[in-house]
C-alpha cells in the first residue's frame, strides 16, 4: 500500500509552526509497513487543496489529510473532497446532534454546522477531544483519511479511529533497530558496510547526528518476529564489519552507555574541563540518573582555578596549559580530590582565536582511572566554537568508554 | 515572485525528523515578500525527486531544495537537477581542491568527488560549516536553489549565500530587526503588542525560540534606509510597551549581554550549580571572548562537593540542597572562594523523579554581587529534563542581567 500525507494550513507555510503531524504520521506509517513516498504542505486555498489532493490519489493508495477541517472559512478540507469526488456535502442529523450538544446552553454558530456533515461515500471518525470529526472517505479503491490539525486530537483519531479502519488493506509489520557508531565519518561507514547498504530487505541506512552516525536496519514481514530476525541478521554482519565503533543501539548515547557501565559496577566519575567549559558535565547529566555516578566537575577557565583543585603549577609552566601533560594532570587531580574511581579532562582552543601560540581547535583528553590513564586528541578546528566544544565532549566519553569497555590500554 | 520548498530524504518519510528546514525558510520567505504556496517532502529515489521538481519549477519561479548533496549514494539532488535541465555534472577544479583540503592528511573517500560538481547552470554556494557545497541553479526564468539538509550548515548558506543572490529579483530591500525578549510567554507577548502585529509595513511577528521570545520587525521598501527607518518607528513603540523585557537585539543572547556588561566594567563571574549540571558554565562560554571575565564554575551534583566550596553543611541540612538559603549560600561561597566580582547559583530538582520530597522542576536561583543577593525561582516541571535544565539557565542569566541592569534591588 502507497500512502501520501497531506497537511493543509495557511500557518505551516508562513512558518509559524512545524509539521509535526507529518512527523507523527510517517512512523506511524513506517510501523504499520505502509509506503510513505510524499508528503505535501498546503496553504487554505480549496483550488491548491484539491490539485494536491488529485495528484495524491493519482500516485497512492491512501491519503491522510490533517487540518481544515474546523469550522471557520478557510476551513476547506471536506468541501475539497466533496468537489473532487464529486459528492455533496449534507448534514448528517446524528453529527449535527452531538455537535448541538457541545454547545450546550451556549448559540451554535451557524457555520460550525459544516463540522456535522458528510458525503456517501464517508464514515464518520469521532473525535471526543475536539469538536470536528474526521472523515473515512472509500472511493474508488482509494481511501482518504481526514482528520483535524491539532495534534492531541488527531494523535488519538489516527489510532484509535483510523488504524483500525485500515487494517483490512495493511500487510505485514517493520521491525527497525539502530546501532550508533562513534569514531567515523558517515561516508566511510557507509563505504565499509558495502552491500547491506543494498539490500532492500532489511534495508540499512546511515544517518549523521551530532553525536554518532547511526546505522539503521529496517525489515518487514508478515510478522514482527519474522522481521526482526531479519534485522537481526543483519546487524550481526553489519557488527562483525564495525566492532568496537559501535557504542549502542536505538536511543543510546556515549552519557548513557557510560553511566550505565559505572553503575553497574558501583564507579564514580569527576571531570575538570576548560574547553568544553561545562558542556561535558551538563552532557553527562543529560542522561536522568546521572547522580547515581557522577560526583562533580571543575570547569577550569583560569590557571588559579587548576592550581586550587591540585594541578601542579609546575606542570603547567612547563608543558602549557594546552598540552597532553596537563591533561593528564587535570585528571588525576580531580580523580584525587573529589574523590571518584574516574577523572576526566579536557584541555583546549575553543576558538575561534589561538591561544598560547596554539591553534583554535587543539584539545587534549585524559581519562584517569583504577588502571591508569589514557589520552586523545582532537583532530584541529571544527566549523564553529560550539562544534568544537560538542566534539570534545563526545571524544571524551568515547574514551572513557573504550577504557570501560577495556579496548584500550591504560599507563 | 513565487516559491516553492521540496525537503529531501528518505528519514523525513519514515517520521525520523521533522522538517523544520521547511519552517525555517517559510519564515525567511515570508520576511522577504515571497509567496509561498505548497512545501514538499520526497525520498531518496531520483524519479520522485525529479517528478517533484518538474512540477514545482511549473507552477513557481524559486525552488529551494534541501537536502541530498551528500557524498552517499542516496543523495540525488545535484544528480536529479542534471537530469531536469538537460546538463552534464562535471567536477570543478576549484570545487575538488577544496574538498581535498578538508580530509589533509586523510584518504578522501572517491563517491564524495560529487560534492565538488557543478552544471553550466549552477554557480556554488559556499558552506564553511560542512563539505558539501550548494548549489544555485539559474535556467529558463526558473530558479533552483539547493543545499545541505544539516540546518545549520543550511541556515547560515541560505542568509548569507542564497539571499543576497536572490536579492534582484525580489521587489525591494527588505530590514529586518530582532527584540529578544525574556520573561514572558509568546502570547502574552502578541497580546500586549496589540495593534502593532496587524500592521503590513512593517510586519511584526513573535517566534517562540529555546532562549526567548523573538520579535520581528521586518520592512519592505525601495531603499534599505527606508526600510530600517520604518523598523525603527516600530521598535519604539515595542520598546515603550515591553520596555526591560526586552534583553536585546538580533544574534544578542542572555550570555553575550551579560558578558558584554561584565566586560565593560572590568567584572568577573563563577558560578556553582547542581540542576543544570554544567549547562549554565557551558551556555556562558559559548559567547566566543568569554574567558576575559569567566573564571569557573562548580558542578556540584553532590552535599560533599559543596561543603568543599565553602557552603555550610548547616544550611544545607536545616532547610535541604533545594532551598533559596542553600542557593544563596552556594552563590557567596562560589563567589568567594574562587574571587570573582559575580556569583551565580542554581540548586534544584533536574527530574524526571522528585529529589527529598521536592518536585521535579523545582528550582532556586541566587546572584551574589557587590551589593548583595538577588534570588530567584522557577515555575515548576517542565516537559523534560533537558528543558528543564535549559529553562533554569535562562531564568539564572536573567537575573544576573536584571542585576547588573539595576532593576532589582539587591539585599
Amino acid at each position: 500500500m502507497r500512502a501520501e500525507i497531506i497537511s493543509c494550513g495557511t500557518e505551516l507555510l508562513l512558518g509559524h509552526i512545524s509539521d509535526t503531524n507529518a512527523t507523527f504520521l510517517a512512523q506511524s506509517l513506517a510501523s504499520l509497513g505502509v509506503d510513505l513516498y510524499h508528503v505535501s504542505q498546503v496553504g487554505d486555498n480549496q483550488e491548491r487543496v484539491v490539485e494536491t489532493l488529485r495528484r495524491a490519489l493519482e500516485r497512492s493508495d491512501l491519503v491522510v489529510m490533517t487540518g481544515g477541517v474546523g469550522p471557520t472559512e478557510d476551513d476547506l478540507t471536506r468541501e475539497s473532497i466533496s468537489a473532487l469526488v464529486g459528492e455533496e456535502m449534507r448534514v448528517d442529523p446524528v453529527l449535527e446532534q452531538e455537535l448541538r450538544a457541545r454547545f450546550a446552553g451556549r448559540d451554535m454558530p451557524e457555520r460550525n454546522l459544516k463540522q456535522a456533515t458528510l458525503i456517501p461515500s464517508a464514515q464518520t471518525l469521532p473525535n471526543p477531544r475536539g469538536s470536528a470529526p474526521g472523515w473515512f472517505v472509500q472511493k474508488d479503491q482509494k481511501i482518504i483519511v481526514a482528520m483535524p490539525g491539532v495534534p492531541r486530537e488527531m494523535y488519538r483519531m489516527w489510532e484509535e479511529e483510523a488504524v483500525p479502519r485500515l487494517a483490512p488493506y495493511l500487510g505485514g509489520t517493520i521491525f527497525t533497530r539502530i546501532l550508533r557508531v562513534y569514531g567515523m565519518g558517515e561516508s566511510t561507514v557507509e563505504e565499509r558496510l558495502g552491500e547491506l547498504i543494498h539490500s532492500s530487505n532489511p534495508t540499512v541506512a546511515t544517518y549523521a547526528k551530532p553525536d554518532a552516525v547511526d546505522v539503521r536496519i529496517s525489515a518487514k514481514s508478515a510478522t514482527s518476529e519474522e522481521a526482526e530476525k531479519l534485522v537481526s541478521e543483519a546487524e550481526v554482519q553489519a557488527r562483525e564489519i564495525l566492532g568496537a565503533l559501535i557504542f549502542g543501539t536505538n536511543k543510546d548515547t556515549l552519557a548513557s552507555v557510560t553511566g550505565s557501565l559505572l553503575q553497574a559496577r558501583h564507579q564514580t566519575l569527576s571531570v575538570m574541563e576548560s574547553l568544553t567549559g561545562g558542556l561535558l558535565a551538563s552532557t553527562i547529566t543529560d542522561f536522568k540518573t546521572s547522580s547515581s555516578h557522577f560526583i562533580g566537575g571543575i570547569v577550569s577557565y583560569s590557571t588559579d582555578l587548576k592550581a586550587q583543585f591540585g594541578v601542579p603549577r609546575e606542570t603547567i609552566e612547563r608543558y602549557g596549559v594546552v598540552s597532553e601533560e596537563t591533561a593528564i594532570a587535570m585528571a588525576k587531580a580531580v580523580r584525587m580530590e573529589i574523590g571518584t574511581d574516574f577523572g576526566i579532562s579536557v584541555t583546549g582552543v575553543a576558538g575561534p582565536d589561538e591561544l598560547d601560540g596554539k591553534p583554535a581547535g587543539t584539545m587534549h583528553i585524559a581519562v584517569a582511572g583504577p588502571n591508569g590513564v589514557v589520552t586523545g586528541m582532537g583532530p584541529g578546528w571544527r566549523s564553529s566554537r560550539s562544534d568544537n566544544k560538542r566534539h570534545a565532549v563526545n571524544t571524551a566519553l568515547n574514551l572513557l568508554r573504550l577504557y570501560l569497555e577495556g579496548r584500550v590500554e591504560p599507563k
